[in-house]
């Protein structure tokens, strides 16, 4: 039975926003709506105007026989900087001061809203498409990487500070904790990661940056490469900090016990023109 | 400037898909439309009706002018019944086995897609609208636990074994693991779970169940309850189980070192009729 052109454009808004990054191919929506190739070309203008119109992101339609549409998530800048804003300004109460210079921030980084646009601006960076895998370290980082990789449409790995019995055998790296200064061990599933990945690292906090670095190290063990690094909050520093090239979100600022939080390097990194 | 319909479909579908159990007025759709109220009234009509020929869930429409439309994420028992089989077959690799009786399964469970899933069906058994918050326990839960808060569109919170600086002051409880029968530990940040709380609790593995006790009586010292318990997979068990009440997609059989996964309880508890 054919399919009426509203109900095309919905089941078709939900089928690509599940599958980002992927070619979908007018082949597949004809047969799945018994629709003609030409209607479903015209559903796709339809729906590339709107996503574009509302910001949800980019429809790459693929011209020709063998073409279809991608969807492709994306931010806009406005959108951006109203939710680093908006996250700055709750970070920045001062009942989330904890010893140590540190802030808590497990709340916000638990709602399923605010890991949403967490996911997408980050993957908003790397929309080309060059990433394969994304990869935290255990806890916090979890959900960040989760949410990135559901925009990025790839998997996500996990390192460990222990190892576990259930990971199979594992590759291990000794790195420099710079907040404790101290030897610290991280270990990955050997099957978790393919050699040649191209490995976007992510984590929630960064302060001189040794765990990232130590992640650096461990992609290096798999014989993959690290293609970005981008971080919910950087801490405010005053030494130096031993990872480059890496995108944050937030500054985290603590002097004084003050909770100052600001914009990170984002904004301006990815939105200059 | 009025929005044709086509381009309304469109953004109501991803609007409401982003927010699911949530109501959404007819007022909101109308002024960010710029349309008439019966013209959304009539929408929503379209909505549920695909939503429903296509199993992606429920959507509530609440009538009057005060009213509105809820998306309800649901699942078919057909489609659940497939997505077990699939993950049962996958997870029965004999190359998955690991000394102790256990199976890798890393790798699936960080993969976006079926998490999606993954998140999509458990949060189907709760679809009442009862759930308030989701737990799990560090490391392997949180991406399940986030999947399916997201579902539920509910913060999810996550237990952990070591207390960190960056939870600030923390309660916790000792429980006895199933596994080691070791005397052990977990906690919970005190800030992160209200009183009162209607609690999920859910967990990538269960055996004997030792761990889930802990987590159950670590929503009491919250003064919350346990509404729920739902786990990925149940390792075949010989002796008693501490828990009772749960619901497992898989069950994992590892005797003699052959892997063997089958259905777990799910599809019999939520489509008998």
């Amino acid at each position: 039975m054919k399919v009426r052109r509203s109900d095309r454009l919905i089941d078709m808004t939900r089928y690509l926003l599940e599958r980002p990054h992927t070619l979908i191919s007018l082949t597949y929506f004809a047969r799945r709506f018994d629709s003609a190739k030409s209607s479903i070309s015209e559903d796709l203008t339809i729906l590339k105007r709107t996503f574009h119109e509302r910001g949800t992101g980019i429809l790459e339609t693929v011209p020709g026989a063998a073409g279809g549409a991608r969807f492709i998530p994306s931010i806009s800048k406005q959108e951006a900087e109203q939710f680093v804003k908006q996250m700055a300004s709750s970070l920045s109460e001062q009942s989330r001061f904890l010893p140590g210079g540190y802030v808590y921030m497990s709340d916000l980084l638990g709602r399923p809203d605010i890991l949403r646009q967490v996911g997408r601006i980050i993957a908003s960076e790397y929309q080309d498409g060059t990433v394969d895998a994304v990869m935290t370290v255990a806890t916090k980082g979890i959900p960040i990487a989760q949410s990135v990789a559901s925009y990025l449409n790839v998997p996500f790995v996990i390192v460990r500070h222990d190892s576990q019995i259930t990971e199979g055998s594992t590759v291990s790296v000794n790195y420099v904790s710079g907040s404790s200064n101290r030897i610290e061990k991280m270990a990955l599933s050997k099957r978790s990661l393919k050699p040649g990945s191209k490995v976007l690292v992510v984590d929630d906090y960064m302060k001189p940056g040794g765990t990232v670095r130590g992640m650096q190290s461990l992609v290096k063990e798999f014989d993959s490469t690290v293609v970005g690094i981008s971080v919910f909050a950087e801490g405010a520093l005053t030494g130096d900090r031993v990872v480059e090239g890496y995108t944050s979100l937030l500054t985290v600022g603590t002097e004084d016990e003050q909770v100052n939080v600001t914009a990170g390097n984002y904004l301006e990194k990815i939105f200059t023109d």
